[in-house]
Parts: C-alpha cells; structure tokens; sequence
C-alpha cells in the first residue's frame, strides 16, 4: 500500500472531521450533534424509574450504538490529527476519551451509578460543535465580558460570602436548631438561599427576632444583587460599545512601529520623530501605515 | 342590488373593524376590547370550582352572546377585506377563527378540557387592538432591543441549560430517590428552579453535600443573572440612548461645509444661508450633501 | 381682639406647621415624624395576639396621645391655610383626615379590624415631611427614572400577565387540581409567583408535563427580567447622565427664535444671520435671550 | 540591653507583620490567612452535632493553636507600632481583640453559644489581608459605585419598606390568623419575603383576594427590583467606564507640555523629544510632570 494513498485518505476524514466547510464535514457535524443529544436524552430517560423492561432494552443498544460511533470517531480523530499526543491530552481530547468508555467501564465497575455523571459529560462535546456556528461570536463577547468583570466578580462574591457566614452564624444562635437551623454550615446554606433570593423554604425562621434579622438580610440582598449585574452591564457596554473616543484631548492612537534608532515603538499615528530619541521616523518620507 | 351601493357598505365597515380614526371604529375596538377581556374573564371564573349553578349557567350564556359576536366580526372581516385567504391564514385571521369555534366545538368534543386554552387564546386578540394606541411604539423598541439581543440570549440560555443538564445529574447521583431526586430530568428541574432563583422548595437537598453544591449552583445563578440583564440594558441603551433625538426641537444636525463668504462652518444641513454673515452659501443651486 | 393680631399669630403657626425653616418648625416636623413612626409600631406591636393586658392598655393610651395630637394638628392646619377647601380635599389632606379619625370611629363600628389599615395609612404622612430633606432629590431622580420608563414597563408588565394567564391555563389543564392548580385564577397566580421568581412552593407542579413547562417558564422568567432592568437602568443613566455634548462637533443648539423676514426657527444661539434667508437676525444689535 | 538594637528588632516585626513587601511579611500574611480561615471552619464544624468526641477534642486543640498565635500577633501589633492607643481602639483594633479572646472568656462565661458569633467576626480580619492584594482595586471601585448609590438606595428602601408595610397591614386584614399572617409584624415580614422575591412559602396567602393582592405585589416588586440595579449599573458605568484603559495596547496618556521649538503639544507622558520636530523636550533634565 503506497504511503501518498493513505495520505489523501487521511487529509479527507482530518476535513470531514475537524472542519465544517465541506458538505461531508457539515453532515459529520450534524449526525454527532444529534448523536451527542440524543445519548444525554438515553442518560436522562434511563434515570426514571418504573418503566416497562422493553425501554431499558432499548437504552442499552441505544448507548451501544453511540459507544460504538464514538469509539470509531476517537480512533479517526487520533489517526488523522498529526501529533495525536497533543490531542489526547486536550480539553476535547479528555472529553472525547470520557465520553468513549462508560458503557466499556460498566464491564469491570458493576452498577456504578457514578458512570451516569461522565456519560451526561457528553453534553460538553457540543461546544465544540457550536464553535463553526455564527453564535460563536456572540459567545465571545459573552465570555470576554464575563472575563472582565471577573476579578470584580469575585471579591463580590468573597463579600456576599461573609455576609452569608456572619448571618448565618447569627442565626444558628437566634434560631437554633429546632427551627431547622441546625449546625453552622447549615445556617450558611440558608443564608446563602436566603441571600440569593431563591427561598426554598425548607428552613425558614419562626422567631420574632429571626425573623428580623432574615428581613434585613434580603433587603440587604435586593440591594446588592444589583451589584453583578451593574458590573457585567457596564463591562458589556464598554466591550462591544465604541472604541474609547478618538477625538479625546488626553488619549492619542499610537502604532507598534518601531524606531529605527532606538527601538522604541507605540509612537503617535501622526509622529515624525521618535518620541525616545528624536531620530526622525521616515526619513524616505514614506507616511507610516496609520492603525 | 347595485354593486356601487354594496361597496359604500362595505368600505364603511371595513373602515368601523379595520381602522380606528372614526368614532364608530374606536367604539367597535372598545366594545371588542371589553368583550375579549370579559370572555377570558368567564374562562376564568367557569373554571372555579362549587359554585352555585345559576352562576354556571350566566357563564354559558354570557360565552354564547360573546360567540355570536365573534361570529359575526368573523364573517364580516372576511367579506370586506379585499383577499379572504390572505386574512384567514395569517397570523390573526387563525386567532379569530379559533376565537369563534370553542363553543360550536363544544357540541362535538363534549366535556373537553382543552377547549379553554383555546378560549384563553382570545387573549392575544388584544395585541391588534393595542396596535394603533400609542403604547405600541413603546412595544416597539422593547421588542426591537429583545430582538438584537436574541442570539446572546440564546448562547446564555443554552450555557444555562447545560449547566442545569450537569449540576442535575450530580445532584441525582448525591440525593438521590430519598430527598425528592426522583430522577435526571426532576433533577434538571430543580437545578432550573434553583438557577433561575425561583426554589419553590417543593425539592430540597437535604445532606450537607448536596446543599453545598446547591449553595455553590445559586452563588453561580447569582453571578450570572447578570449576564441577560446587562445584554439587554447595553443593547437597549444602544438602541434608544445612542443619538440625541433628530427629531427634538432643540438639537439639529450641522455639517462641516464651510461659507466661501466668511468661513463660518457647522451650518445647518438644510441651510441655505451663512448664518454668521448672510451670505448665499449655493448661489449655483447646487444642493450640499446632506450627511 | 384685632384682626391684624390674629394674623400674626396664624402666620405664625402656618410657619411652624408647613414649613421647616424656623428652628420650631424643624422641632414641630421631628416630632411630628417622632409620632407618625411610633403610631405606626403602636398598630404593629396591638396585632400580636397573646400578651398581657397592661400591654393593651399602654397601647390604647399611645393612641390616644396620638389621635389628640393629631387632631389639634389638623385643626390647626385647616385655620392656618388660606383656602381650607382645597386643603382638606387634597391628597394629604384626605390622608391627614385619615389620619386622625380611626379612634373616635372606633366608637362607631366597634371591633372593626379595618381600622387597622386606615391607621397604617398613617405611614403615607412621613413622605411630606421628608419633602424636605436632602433625600427628596434623590427621590425626585428616581421618580423620574420611574416615571419616564412607565409606558415601557406597563407595555412590559401587559405583556407578563398575557403570559401568566395563557401559562396558568395550559398548567391547569396539564397539572388539575390534585397538584394544586384547583382553578385558572390559582393556576395564574402560581404563573405570576413562578414567572416573577418568588417561588413560594405551596403550589408546585408534579407531572414531569407540568414540571417542563414550569421549567420553560422559569428560564423565559429569567429571561425577561432583564427587560425592566434594563430599561431603567438606561433611562436612569439617560435622566441623570450627561446631556448630549454640547461640545461635539456635529450637532449645536438651537433656539426658537423666529426669523423676522421669512419666518424660520431654530436658528444656531449665535446666530447672526438667518440660516434659510440670510436677513440679519438682530439689526438693532439686541442679543438673542439663548436658551 | 542598647536601644538601637531593640529598635532594629521593632521595626523588622512591624515590616513582618504590617507590610506584604518582604518575603517574611508575604509569608506572614499567608500563615494569617489560613490561620483565620482555619478558626472559621473550626467554628463550623464544632456546631455540627452528633460527631465523635475526638473530633471536638481536635477542635479545641485547634483552638488553641489559633488562640496562641492570635494572642502572641496581638501583643506583637501593640509593640511594634508608634502609638499603640490609636490601634487599639481602630477598627481592626477592635476586630484583632475580640478575635483573640473568645477562649479566655470562655472560662469565665461557661457555656455560652454567644462566643460563636465573637469566633465568626474573625472572618472579618481577611479584609486586613486582601488590602495588599490586587483585588483591592476592584473592591474599591465596587465600594465607590455603592457608595456614590447610597443616598438613592436608601430612599429606594425606605419606599420598599413602606410599601411592604401597607400590604403587610393589608394581607393581615385578609388572610387573617389562620392562613398563617399571625401579626402585623409577620405579615410585613411576608410581605418582604415575597417583594424581594425570596419567596420561602413558610407563610403563603391561600384566600382568591389574598392571593390576588400578592400576585399585584409580586409584579409591583418584579417591576421596581429594576431600580437599584439601575442605579448601580449606571453608577458604576459613570465611575469606572469614563477614561479608556491606561494599560490598552492602543493608547497611551498624553499631556499638555508644549514642545519649546515647534508648540506641538499632547506628547506622550513619557516622551523625551517632541513627535513632530524631534526637538529634545527636557534638555535640562527635567523630568515632566507626568499627569
């Protein structure tokens, strides 16, 4: 067999697999998209109890037919990438592995239901699915603001969760436990549903002064849950609003050309000479490629 | 019967149904207004359990004075509106339809339940009638700021989705059956519940593991309920903050054309004199281009 | 007595009650906030059931200060006021009125509990003191904020209870009133507590059916709330932000000053010449009153 | 023993323990930050009931150990700094005593929970800590947004909380006792459970007129949970969003310095010699006065 043959070969099912610009790429994503859902879906109706005997039957090929696909795709990913190594020890390369080998685990770990968390992992696949799509770009602005108001993000929710940890220790002590508040760390959950404004209700004060104390803690709440929201609207705003304005008198536009003389760069669009040594930028007189 | 006679007819009531500028057409929408808000109104109280019977029987006939009318509107609508098919296969010509039926349907599917949801359908009626009051510019720009932001939207409510998928599937396999896990797709509902801040605390985790990764998922829904909310504020600000109003009656665009007389620029685009010096600023005609 | 003495001394009183200048004024307003606070606690404190009789007692004897206070204070307000019609007939007269009236109609209609909420009504009057504060600025703003957004919220809020009832109705028909949803009235208020993310959990869905739809609700829920904030957020930072740059190169401001020879307004505020005709704006030299 | 040798020791300790720049005082600040959130956890645990005595042996060790150390850092602080009055009776003064002596006065106050609270507080030193970190910026930009919002949110409150007293008077009227809105009090306390849509569902009105109030209150808070997170929003977008990024890649601050020979002005910060002429800007070595 002729080592060129096996080339081209290779270079198809590396485009049929990898990329989305071919009909066949196109249908390969769509058929692992549904496949990719569909055995969430098998994961989620297995879950439900009390079915008839016929159901579980059919989940179980049904998860065989998806193995046996994604075993097939992991090996043709490995084969056409060119440092497989690198793969495998990626992200999707993990995630792919994981999403393969449940229904071959389930021979050697009888009855675990722990596999049902890695099978629901499969879930993470169609990201890589969506990145060809259009809401790609919209998923980036998305993450780049969330990005940016990280750090702000965090020391929010550093501060809420001191606030949760010194109400809750409150009213453990106000409470106590035949209110339902019956250790420290259970007192903090409540404060944190409590603060979060998601109220299951399960424990809630019965005292006067619990009761109190718990008002001004979602008032609390109502007032700073507008914190995050402030941040991350303000932070969007800035990343897909305007460029900071041009015509301001205190900001400039500068370029990376970089001076012949001395090296230094991030001169003004409009500089002549270089603002580190004085060597004049464009003695030819060829007018630098503005941004 | 002359036709030209016919016509008036006709062109009178398309004008009553249709428009709303004469007094007769605002009486007809006002009347409509009133009877499709009175007929959900009988949905509503027919459904209401151990009432007296004379109540159920004023509801029926009440349901029968609003179906004759409906009737009519229906039928009348089709005959003056230049092309019937056009009007029965759009949008609100179905809603009409299905407005109209329930009754005549109650005859034959005796005893069915579902008919009122098609009763309370009428309810979507009132968006017509809305269309030509002055909240409907409002309506408007709501819906044009939701519009831009839908693919954004979507991206964070898939995120969310499978964030709910995953944090379902762990909590199943932490609660499990005993705390109301029943199963994965119940387990994906109360993550929904709990993310979207709603904790309806009909499903509550109750050992400490679970309420720590319940305690970990609502500081998550926290952070990110931010996310919608500053989309829709930035693209809505966008939409309607951007541009100080051309239309206001303070505020007009100038240009940069400049008088050959004077020099004065930044001139009103329509102006057709320097406004510092008086001099013509097109004595050949020539119309400037206005932005 | 002489008319003019009687002036002085109701010019007097008039100071110390409507206004807050004078140091008996700034006395008469504390106290006055004092009264209307513990009135307040008065009813709060009467409502619960269970404590000893002298508690009662001090209770009815508070009142009574109250009632005597408050009466002589309206009295005097009608006599100090110059027109006492449109005093009594205005909305802090009527709440004054309100205010004063609950124990003498207790003689009245004895054991009326509605009594209660007219003497909370009291609450309303802390708003006229606070007229006066720093805060009302503050107040002003948001009012504003509020005010200039209603249509848009009413259109938005209009829009959520044409969800809540078509949802209520669907989750009627879907749930029945074994899950609680006894009546579309209940089922709608389950949709707007669900919808508005409050969550009370005394009516939850059962059915997996009931349990998606609810689910689809939630996350539109979480969708949606973005709206109203939105709105707000950027008609507040309108109401409040900058004006439109009055410094930007490419709009100017304009009065309504009209041209004497052919009529044209909104002429640039340094104007000298008009802008459609070229006639001189101000032949007499006289400045233009800008803005 | 010569002084200036105690004076050395002094002020090495005061680098160690009040700075962050020295490898020593890093690693101080590390061993205080899992000291303290050690003593955190302890507490925790130790309220958790029903485990074996070891484990409440170990904690009080561990007590201890925190105990020792916090008293010898204590002693330390008041040593080593100038005028040790002015940090006793600081802020984390206050906070540094009181984390130190619960287990003294636990020998004298036998038994009591209240001691709890006083080990929580600890948590609050960490701010101490995170001072010298990078997320101080951050906290600081937060801290400003909320504080230039306080004036707005309070009179936002001081509006919920009326509002939430009126319906709470109200609910009490409707419900009454045996729906659960046992007071005033507890009726208000609903009524903020609910306008912060927390939501818990201990107190849950089951009346059509009760539940028709509530649902009215729910979309009255669903619709001004808008304003603060409005205010805020715009707040910090007005206090952070102004300047663009010092540290962008594109722009750099550029001053008002005129270049002597050519009057070409906004230089960059840094600049040595004027962009336009390469006219050297600081021959006398002066170095400008950057912003």
């Amino acid at each position: 067999m002729p080592k060129p043959k096996e080339s081209i070969w290779k270079r198809r099912l590396h485009e049929i697999i990898y990329e989305a610009d071919t009909p066949m790429g196109k249908l390969f994503d769509i058929v692992l998209l549904i496949l990719i859902l569909l055995s969430v879906i098998l994961v989620m109706v297995e879950s439900v109890k009390g079915q008839p005997d016929w159901v579980y039957d059919y989940l179980y090929y049904g998860e065989w037919v998806i193995t046996i696909f994604f075993t097939f795709e992991y090996i043709a990913r490995i084969i056409t990438v060119k440092k497989p190594s690198s793969y495998i020890f990626s992200f999707y390369g993990v995630i792919d592995f994981l999403s393969t080998i449940p229904l071959y685990l389930s021979f050697i770990l009888v009855g675990s239901n722990y596999l049902l968390t890695v099978r629901a992992l499969r879930l993470l696949r169609v990201f890589r699915i969506l990145k060809v799509t259009r809401y790609i770009g919209e998923a980036n602005k998305l993450g780049k603001a969330l990005n940016d108001s990280r750090p702000k993000i965090l020391v929010f929710l550093f501060a809420v969760l001191i606030v949760a940890i010194l109400a809750g220790t409150l009213m453990y002590l106000v409470e106590g436990e035949e209110s339902g508040f019956k250790s420290i760390p259970a007192s903090v959950y409540w404060s944190i549903v409590t603060l979060t404004t998601v109220g299951f209700g399960d424990i809630a004060p019965v005292k006067p002064l619990g009761q109190f104390i718990a008002a001004v803690l979602m008032i609390m709440g109502y007032g700073i849950i507008a914190v995050p929201t402030g941040i991350v609207s303000a932070e969007y705003a800035r990343s897909t609003g305007k460029k900071p304005d041009l015509d301001s008198d205190q900001y400039v536009h500068v370029n990376s050309q970089a001076c012949r003389n001395c090296g230094a760069s991030r001169h003004r669009d409009d500089a002549e000479f270089c603002h580190k040594c004085g060597n004049n930028l464009h003695p030819e007189d060829i007018v630098p490629n503005a941004d």
